[in-house]
């Protein structure tokens, strides 16, 4: 039972029910939850954004929603798609603030979904400022962001008590449209990078990191589609990543890891899981 | 429908019903989960993880889990507290990784509970590379960190095109006990650095990046039991934030945001809802 009066319980037959509110009714104004999608697979949504999805009655979404997401929505709930992918932005940022605003005043539940978590890199706060601005009441939900489900998927531990005891996020795409990223940071040692929507920079950011000192060996990897059946991983260094990942045709959207950590990929990817894994023969003799 | 097979479907009363592997049987020989928790609030858990705690054999966890997330678990299951209090480990690292095989050998589907996200300070690494060297199969569900439920619920995006372009992730805890860390690159403008289990090493910090550049006056946050009905939020500066949070009596586990993001704080801030915000006249009115 959380804040909400939200519980979850679970049924003889094993069944998980999600009941929504139980005993109280629901907000009767306009409200907007700005919710983290989460990196890709429908089944990394939180509890609480599934419910809020379900219960929605106008989802305004992007590009990075994973597929199959927007279709918990209830058949009658408004679906807007307000685009973004690098380079065609379908509407511009003011313009999905004023489409929220403008939706919560119908008084309906709006649910902006954002790839990852809200508050990532995903402009959560910009439109957030608007809402306050406008008195409309909001909640964020967070989200599995995309660094987190590229890393848990490809086998690539962010932090490492051996290899790396920081980890940076960036933007291989600024507001301003260049990647002038704070180069003498990000190449030290003992950390790792993670560069977000870095694919279309990347010839740039391993010369520049190169230049400010990060050994040209220092493994790399790009995880397209990650936790989805379409993932695609592609590793090598700083120097080379940039062309094996021409060569291999991945486009965004893509995440860029940097360090050492890289290099516990080949021994740490499960994903997808053998189905051996799931019913060997010494498996099944243990169990 | 994932690539397990499982499946939410909706019921007409709005109930959301959580299938576990429709049409295929369980994995009959011993498993590994290493899952992500959350930041707290068991409704921050994800589908995947949920649904793996409710049908799992045995739970491995520690003092990170919120509370209720292991009352998900099967009556029957085994339940394993393993501890892991700063300066105070119930169980050795090493002999954690030893009862993960251990239980895995036996034909259990264990389910290995971290706070946060397993990748993120979660030594989830330390933890899969023994399970590869025993041979166990094993699969990794990232969970929402502790820097994005903290975020989120305290109202400061981590980042913001008009003041954070960058975040850092580090520990106030590193593995010989030090908090020796790369201050240079934590003390830049332009970027918000988050400290994981940095509140006992709360002076040092802000002398040290004060000692290193940064502005006094730069904002930091306080943020302890993150996303639940106990969180605490201190705001101030980097000069002010370690007698703020003595007197407060802040005591781990809590998580320290430094940078302008915190600034928005007070602008932001939603948690816990107001009730007026449920049901206000104007709102409905205009539902």
């Amino acid at each position: 039972m959380n804040s909400n009066g939200d519980a979850a319980t679970q049924a003889a037959d094993g069944t998980l029910h999600f009941l929504r509110n139980p005993g109280k009714t629901r907000p009767r104004g306009g409200v907007v939850y700005l919710v983290g999608g989460g990196p890709g697979d429908p089944e990394l949504l939180t509890l609480r954004a599934a419910r809020l999805i379900a219960s929605g009655d106008a989802i305004v979404y992007d590009h990075l929603i994973g597929a199959g997401i927007v279709d918990l929505a209830p058949a009658g709930a408004e679906r807007h798609y307000v685009g973004k992918e690098a380079g065609s932005h379908t509407l511009p940022q003011q313009e999905i603030n004023a489409l929220l605003v403008q939706l919560a005043r119908r008084g309906l539940s709006v649910i902006r979904l954002k790839g990852g978590d809200p508050f990532i890199f995903g402009r959560g706060g910009e439109e957030v400022e608007d809402l306050v601005k406008a008195g409309i009441p909001f909640e964020i939900v967070p989200g599995v962001t995309a660094a987190s489900g590229a890393a848990a998927y490809s086998g690539i531990p962010l932090t490492h008590r051996d290899f790396a005891q920081a980890c940076v996020f960036v933007t291989g795409h600024l507001k301003d449209g260049t990647c002038n990223l704070d180069w003498a940071t990000l190449a030290r040692p003992n950390q790792t990078v993670v560069i977000y929507m870095g694919v279309g920079a990347l010839e740039e950011i391993g010369r520049k990191l190169i230049a400010h000192g990060l050994p040209a060996n220092t493994p790399a990897a790009a995880i397209r589609h990650a936790t989805t059946a379409a993932q695609q991983v592609v590793t090598g260094t700083i120097a080379t990543l940039a062309d094996q990942t021409r060569a291999a045709g991945i486009k965004p959207p893509t995440l860029i890891i940097v360090g050492k950590v890289v290099s516990l990929h080949d021994k740490l990817s499960w994903f997808p899981p053998l189905p051996a894994r799931e019913c060997s023969p010494a498996a099944s003799a243990a169990g």
